[in-house]
């Protein structure tokens, strides 16, 4: 199997498990030298907090594992495209590379000038995209 | 004294003690109907975490606070204009309103486009600025 779609694989098992408790199913995980060393998943319900999205949480998660504030040396995996408030933390993180599955139009940091991400971060976007888009989909479908 | 002066002092306080802690020198307190709900200060070297900025973590204990995830009659005053992942965090908080101390045309959400904050967001700018400024000049000044 691709790299990319294995580790994205892991993400959608996180977004999967978000999906379950009630919250917008989107998950993350965070891959250096090969390993996962973070995983994360949406809590914004379960945590009342509007800043417990999967990758502030995996960022966290990944610091404390390498024991260091920045993840150059880290590729970050994402079911939906981060929006302005995670692109922002994952430039902080001077991330590596981001490879992300379903895009995100309404919400995600691509469509804000200037580019919101670390120059020197690497995107890939589009892995899984269907699958990935279609749990957010349902998602919202069931709460109409 | 004046109402705003009176709680940018209060962010002041914080913005000092992170300052004494060898962080960047910034602080946050959240004022819901006259009283201070939440009050925090960037803590990024301290907990090892690029999203430990003074807004994200008032944003968190001002949800703890209010049982709630929306900060909509809360006030956010910050010694330093938010970057763009607090901006964005305070989107997703549908935040009343923010004040803020001295600008940051490098980082500060305000550059970027399209508006990154809630539409219905107000904004003051320019509360005590010297001061604000003048604690985060100095502590660069020291570590050159």
């Amino acid at each position: 199997m691709d790299r990319h779609e294995f580790f994205m694989k892991k993400a959608l098992e996180e977004a999967r498990l978000a999906g379950e408790k009630g919250e917008i199913p989107v998950g993350a995980v965070v891959v250096c030298n090969e390993r996962v060393i973070a995983r994360a998943r949406n809590q914004t319900e379960l945590l009342h907090d509007v800043t417990a999205h999967a990758e502030m949480l995996a960022i966290t998660a990944a610091a404390t594992a390498t024991g260091g504030k920045f993840l150059d040396n880290c590729t970050l995996y994402v079911t939906l495209e981060p929006c302005v408030m995670c692109g922002g933390a994952l430039a902080w993180a001077r991330l590596g590379e981001l490879v992300y599955g379903a895009p995100d139009p309404q919400r995600g940091y691509a469509r804000v000038t200037p580019p919101v991400l670390h120059p020197k971060t690497k995107v890939v976007a589009g892995i899984l995209t269907e699958e990935c888009a279609a749990l957010v989909d349902r998602f919202f479908e069931r709460k109409r």
